[in-house]
């Protein structure tokens, strides 16, 4: 599991624990401003009896400039039109899942898992569905393996996200325990930032078509 | 230019500026026990007069078990049947060419090159033209962009890497000044790891194949 203590890896992390008989969570210090993410990911990780790894990749902040990893830079609320937005870490999934693949096939494990999804991709290639298939192949042939990549949130949006988590039982624990806001305050965040945005307006939806059912 | 100071990549930099304006050479402390092999490098590209860069990515020995970056661990002096040689550093190609891509896109560069070889690939995976050509159109989908990677030495074999060497007319700065030996001598070097009797095999059947063409 590549994993960050977001909501959507720690919901992935809870569809591993039912589809896999042992689970690993690897996370990352890659220089991003709000370092104690790492901390909330351990704490998730340990609450759901998740063996736990970090790992420092630190020169992957400092490849390309972005607003994650320089503090100089204000971060793009929105995505420009002509480009991808500045919180975009160049590189950052490729080198995640490549470090996650050669770090797997030391453990014997084949099997990687990513909350990457391409319905709420928010301009960032690295989150698409054929990029994640073309890694599939070039990862198989760089470690001559068979890695097989699951990406449980890939078609759905933070509405089914919030239903996925829900069904795991661990809507709580999502809600409350995840950090997934780019000024680094876990729950429901700042408020105001993309990510605390479009975390909220899913969680919304998601009621309202719970509600609905009844 | 991905440029480790070897035999193989200091004729790729002199191929590389026989076609291109601008070469800039990418070197990588990834914890290799020959780390002068940096500053062998560093010299090379001087005297090409080619932009020289270092990235310390010294995770990637950390990864995976392998000779080059564990003093512990004795090298396989050939392919074992049943598996890649213990130099074999997991993903160290991948890691090289997905770093060299963030760096270059972010210098405006497009083109990027390799040194691999799949005719003396030793059994390493990640040297394998259906590898690269994978990691190309992942690179293209991981970063939005249109890289082109180039591998002059693909198809060819060592005596003909020493002809192309002799064609661009640096034949005696890689014989003397390069370091291709995994005990770190340079030249000729040790004489008897796997990596100096490929290179003298190779330089002996240019040599024979030079002298019967006259």
């Amino acid at each position: 599991m590549v994993f960050s203590g977001g909501q959507d890896s720690t919901t992935c992390l809870y569809w591993a624990k039912n589809k896999f008989e042992r689970v690993v969570a690897l996370s990352f210090l890659y220089g991003q401003k709000h370092q104690q993410e790492v901390e909330y990911a351990a704490a998730i990780a340990r609450k759901a009896g998740v063996e736990f790894h970090v790992k420092d990749v630190s020169f992957i902040g400092k490849l390309g400039q972005n607003a994650l990893t320089d503090s100089s830079m204000a971060m793009d609320q929105e995505k420009p039109a002509d480009n991808v937005p500045n919180t975009f870490v160049p590189g950052r999934n490729l080198f995640f899942l490549s470090i996650a693949a050669v770090f797997a096939r030391e453990l014997g494990i084949r099997h990687l898992v990513t909350g990457v999804s391409q319905t709420d991709f928010s301009g960032y290639p690295d989150c698409r569905d054929s990029f994640i298939k073309s890694l599939n192949v070039t990862l198989n042939l760089a470690l001559d393996d068979e890695f097989v990549i699951h990406t449980p949130l890939m078609w759905i949006d933070k509405a089914a996200t919030w239903a996925l988590a829900d069904q795991l039982g661990v809507l709580d624990i999502i809600r409350h325990e995840t950090i997934t806001c780019y000024n680094g305050i876990p729950g429901d965040g700042c408020g105001h930032c993309p990510a605390c945005k479009l975390r909220r307006e899913g969680y919304e939806k998601y009621l309202a078509e719970k509600s609905n059912q009844k």
